[in-house]
């Protein structure tokens, strides 16, 4: 903790409270404290979709998350390098998270090919082959710049154990490589635990890591088909063994549901592409559930989303004017949805990490359970 | 003039100053002062594409024009009236000016046939069958609410003078419809002189229509394939004849040469879809000319479109980071270059206004014209 202000070691995570499991923290980053526990909106391609930068910091954004695969192929992390790294590229002065292209290249099916020393896979746009090792990623994201990287990892099926063992192995393989191979200092390295929905292939996967004492830990492979509960049963098993002085990032998962479930059950960090890809399919995520603006029951209804909300959509505009958007296909839709989205993700993180500090969590916890769609 | 502050007549045109045939004016209206010579962004179905009406705050547009053939078949001038007319749907407290559906209408070709009653047409939407008057365009105006709306008019092919003396003198006789049919005092209704190219056409049409003492005059049937000569020559014609002091709309016109050279000549309003559509073509306006931004040239450029320009695109984003953007089809690409185009042309109307002032213009047009492309 001492390290937390030199240069060697700028992060560093201050746990502020805890609330049974639950956990209210700051995490130092070199782009500045990051709140806990927070949602990450994702910009893919160095862009959170149909949102400016100010647009953002307006919502209060502590964190963004962009992805190594797709900035690899377009514009090219040594473009992104040239140009002074993703945070002066994009115009983000706060913090950023890059995954490894691991989830994005081991989704693609038959068109990639895994060996021991890494992934060969074909571009999405082009069909030409590209190939990732655990090296290489880490190359890619210390281009990148990000403040926090994450280890190179296989992800495999959840219900197949036989692969996840060998999987995790591999990954924990892998995990060390990227240490190895990491060269900066002015980024974090998160381990990635894996091992499907076995608890005891999750043990090891989260006993094996903590012992690499990285500073963060990623918790992958979940939200990929499995049902909620072993889902949520996964995440205590890990979040037991971690680390209490590390965050733990649950990746890829973000409905507002999970986000109360997972922090209770000890997560941080969460990052999930929902709150901007519904807005683009017209849908407004609320803590009543979601609502779809192409409805035409809204063509007269001069509410706005969600009355007591305080986001820019809702201050502003009618759900009427929201269906017109969506009606007819105008970019202000998409825009003014994700706007909506994501704060709702921000308040309730926000919500819940103020009751976690007053340990009333137990109950928030139930009162928003009572609506939440699973 | 003295009626300026009066609930009977909140409309008034002050002239500032003139320089030449150049005028700097003030257009007073309801929801607020209006500084000519000034570009109007479209707001085509109430949205400027892309863009938040936060954004357009900022970008201190004084104006908006939106369609009444859009609002007209989505939502419909019911459903905006319902929601308490345009300003309040769509958030924009500040002035609108609705056109009349006309130019849409006749625009459609074998899809409209015109009468001496009205116009009608197919919609493009799913091809059903609708039917403007000069009475029902400004009945849904009266619904729609703008602050300025516009006489329903006809606007023939300006290369055949035999149909433009017809569609003038139909013009004319629909001014005198708009006019009765005109029941709200809180909206202006601008008469539209037509005449094509042809010079006595075109006086007989401004002397008509001034005769009926509308508070402020539209352009029409111009920048819609004539040569730049014609188009200038017509509107030099047409301003010497209009009532000084009244405000000269040039419909649909807005390149940075045309607002020079329509201004020079004494235009003071202008609209145009071109800033937000070339936006969403990649492209960004300068005074030095358009800049293709989907160019190859730009991958590695750090520069901003226009080292000069202080909007929030050129203070913020690198030509290298736009092009990725619209490399990548982001949604983010759209929004920053219609930023960056709609200041462009408001920039420029601000410095010409002021060099008006300042009596200046002769010079300011000199140094414009060596960059500017036709």
């Amino acid at each position: 903790m001492e390290d937390t202000k030199t240069n060697i070691t700028p992060f560093s995570f201050e746990l502020v409270a805890q609330d049974g499991s639950a956990r209210a923290g700051i995490l130092h980053t070199p782009h500045g404290d990051i709140h806990t526990p927070i949602f990450m909106p994702v910009g893919t391609q160095a862009t959170v979709k149909a949102l400016t930068p100010a647009q953002l910091q307006e919502l209060e954004v502590q964190i963004l998350l962009s992805n190594t695969y797709h900035l690899y192929l377009r514009p090219g992390p040594d473009v992104v390098a040239d140009m002074g790294g993703l945070h002066k590229f994009m115009d983000w002065p706060k913090p950023i998270l890059t995954d490894s292209g691991g989830f994005q290249v081991f989704s693609m099916g038959t068109l990639r090919a895994i060996d021991e020393e890494g992934v060969t896979f074909k571009s999405h746009i082009d069909g030409s082959t590209h190939r990732f090792t655990p090296e290489f990623s880490i190359s890619i994201q210390e281009k990148l710049g990000a403040d926090i990287i994450m280890a190179f990892d296989e992800c495999p099926d959840p219900q197949d154990k036989e692969y996840n063992m060998r999987a995790m192995e591999r990954t924990h393989r892998w995990a060390e490589r990227c240490l190895k191979a990491k060269t900066r200092a002015d980024q974090a390295l998160f381990g990635i635990v894996q091992g499907g929905i076995f608890p005891d292939l999750r043990r090891q996967s989260a006993e094996f890591l903590a012992s690499l004492d990285f500073p963060g830990y990623g918790i992958g492979g979940l939200s990929v088909g499995e049902s909620k509960a072993d889902m949520l049963a996964t995440i205590e098993v890990v979040t037991a063994l971690l680390p209490e002085n590390k965050p733990r990032y649950l990746m890829g998962v973000g409905t507002p549901y999970d986000l109360v479930e997972s922090i209770y059950r000890g997560v941080d960090m969460f990052d999930c592409v929902l709150p901007t890809r519904l807005a683009r399919h017209h849908a407004a995520q609320t803590l009543q559930g979601r609502m779809n603006l192409a409805n035409a029951a809204y063509i007269r209804d001069e509410h706005p989303i969600d009355p007591l909300c305080t986001c820019y959509t809702c201050t502003h505009f009618s759900r009427a004017y929201l269906r017109h958007l969506v009606s007819t296909k105008e970019i202000l839709g998409a825009t003014l949805l994700s706007i909506h989205n994501i704060h709702t993700l921000l308040e309730l993180s926000q919500r819940i990490r103020e009751s976690i500090i007053n340990h009333k969590y137990s109950e928030l916890r139930q009162e928003l359970l009572r609506n939440l769609e699973q």
